[in-house]
């Protein structure tokens, strides 16, 4: 049997509840609603991020909470994610629904999460109905870059770099604040308060001294974590050392290899992290083709000279050039209170698959 | 008296048949309308372009045709910029209205050529009605880039100026073909049909050999002046040689001067130059405070190293930054049958004037 109209109905509004949760962390966003025989709505639950209940799990206990033990059997369950069938830090949810008696579930995105997937066949062999793919596309863009980072088995890395119109990411002397304008700082903010991670090279610590914080954008959860990649040691005065000492999550990796600080991260459970600066090591994960998305800042600026916004990519000629997709274009306005502001053209784009 | 309703339906008429010619070339785009004692119209005139007849004199040699000498005794010419009162390669405007007994002018724009106002006040001291300002900004509009050549006393620069993401207007090699898109050259030879001369320096002849002739645009008149500075030697072999030997409008400049340059074109009787390149030349221009727009065609594209969009500027430090402000953005498109062609972002902007 399809999905009912009811049960549309319940996915569309389990994808409305996963949404509110950030996409964030090591964890999909999911949304589960559990209907009756009567296809009204015993329970929702949704998933609120790593340790915490996933959404069927917490959609059973609040059915227990308002109906007493049982309300959930012969019930259906309608979630936006095949349910998992592995052991995290919470049991398996195949088991949680199972125990309650739910004599259906239906699915949107199967999990992709090779880990955590035969949730259904589980069901299906233990006599659930199991219907999945119900507005799988939906259920997808909710947690694209989670899947994206599942299938390529890294985090996804976003690249941010704020230029010149001539390409330049500082003057000839080192100085760079600001280039770009009011918006795009706190572009980047926010930027920043979508991912696990926000990592830049040594050299732009001991150039710009950087904070890297959350300051100009809502922050919903933790902080992203700072990470320093480079040899050299960081000043004991700057922001980011000062930072560590007081024990906040800033991390310097002691290598050179994008490879190497990926796979850390990964173990660290970031499934997308901002790439920084500077151009050298923007250099080494293009180079290694660990760029996923970029996001350039663009100011109607020159300077003629001074460190360029990517070092050396290794192309010779004209049919070696880099291309992307261009996916975005915008016009960030200045403040028209503020003569010294600038306004900046955002460009979003993705690196060409054929490269 | 202030216009009449009919004067200024005469005079939006006159902007109308002025705009039908090119905004190119020493003259103004001007039009005209001579309007009888009942409002109705007796002829009309526009310039087209210099060496002929200016649109006042045109308006009464019509009246003549149709109605007869005499035809413009009493009546009110209706033009879109005050009457010139200069020998040019025509007389003055203002001895053909006395001549033809015309008892009142109403103009738009003053005129702002130095050697050719006075018109207005020579048709009073005469005894005509002249009324000035009206639609002066419509009229202003008509002849921005002519005005502003005069009022600067030399021929307005527009600097195109095509660039990777990072800057680059060349790869390591030399290649630059194509860093943009289809769509952004054709924009060229828009922007080339618009100008009176189009200027390279000698770099970009012998790295490019390039023909700088309008090809995928309409074009209204004359190629513009293809203008090559420098003092090395063009290569016999190069399009532009071959064109100058030809008998095409092709001249070398052999200076390094940008303000010698644009006084040489000025005499030339160029009003509005494109500046097309290289990175030196361009340079030059800028540091002299001669670049007046900006057309910035940024394709989606990295190369990391190579030759910069723009030399040196003698720029030390970022608060010494050249700022533009930006006037426009637009996406051009890639030609969706062509998997080779890239959208390019092209950006309008104009330098600040504070510097």
């Amino acid at each position: 049997m399809g999905a009912t109209t009811a049960e549309r109905a319940a996915m569309r509004r389990a994808l409305e509840l996963a949404a509110q949760v950030p996409a964030r962390g090591p964890n999909p966003r999911v949304g589960c609603v559990l209907l009756d025989a009567d296809d009204s709505t015993i329970s929702e639950g949704f998933h609120r991020g790593a340790g915490t209940p996933h959404a069927e799990v917490e959609a059973l206990r609040r059915a227990s909470e308002s109906r007493g033990p049982g309300a959930a059997r012969g019930a259906t369950a309608v979630v936006t994610l095949e349910p998992c069938n592995h052991h995290g830090r919470t049991g398996p949810c195949v088991d949680a629904l199972l125990g309650a008696g739910v004599a259906r579930v239906v699915h949107a995105q199967q999990d992709p999460n090779p880990a955590a997937s035969g949730g259904a066949a589980r069901l299906r062999a233990a006599g659930v109905d199991v219907l999945g793919s119900v507005l799988a596309d939906e259920a997808r863009a909710l947690n694209a870059t989670w899947s994206r980072a599942l299938e390529l088995g890294r985090p996804v890395v976003t690249w941010k770099v704020a230029s010149t119109l001539d390409g330049r990411a500082a003057a000839a002397d080192g100085t760079s604040r600001w280039i770009t304008g009011r918006a795009a700082r706190h572009g980047v903010h926010r930027l920043r308060a979508g991912v696990d991670a926000v990592v830049v090279g040594t050299g732009t610590v001991l150039a710009d001294d950087p904070d890297l914080t959350v300051r100009h954008a809502p922050l919903t959860g933790q902080q992203p974590e700072r990470v320093v990649v480079g040899l050299r040691d960081l000043p004991a005065s700057s922001r980011l050392a000062r930072a560590a000492a007081a024990g906040e999550a800033v991390m310097q990796l002691r290598t050179h290899d994008p490879h190497e600080v990926l796979d850390l991260l990964w173990y660290r459970e970031h499934r997308h992290v901002l790439l920084e600066g500077g151009p050298a090591l923007a250099a080494a994960f293009w180079r290694a083709g660990l760029v996923d998305d970029v996001v350039a800042y663009v100011a109607p600026v020159l300077l003629g000279n001074g460190a360029s916004a990517v070092a050396d990519l290794g192309i010779g000629t004209i049919a070696d050039a880099a291309r992307l997709d261009l996916l975005d274009v915008a016009v960030l306005p200045r403040d028209p209170e503020d003569p010294t502001d600038t306004p900046t053209v955002r460009l979003t784009l993705r690196p060409r698959k054929e490269r």
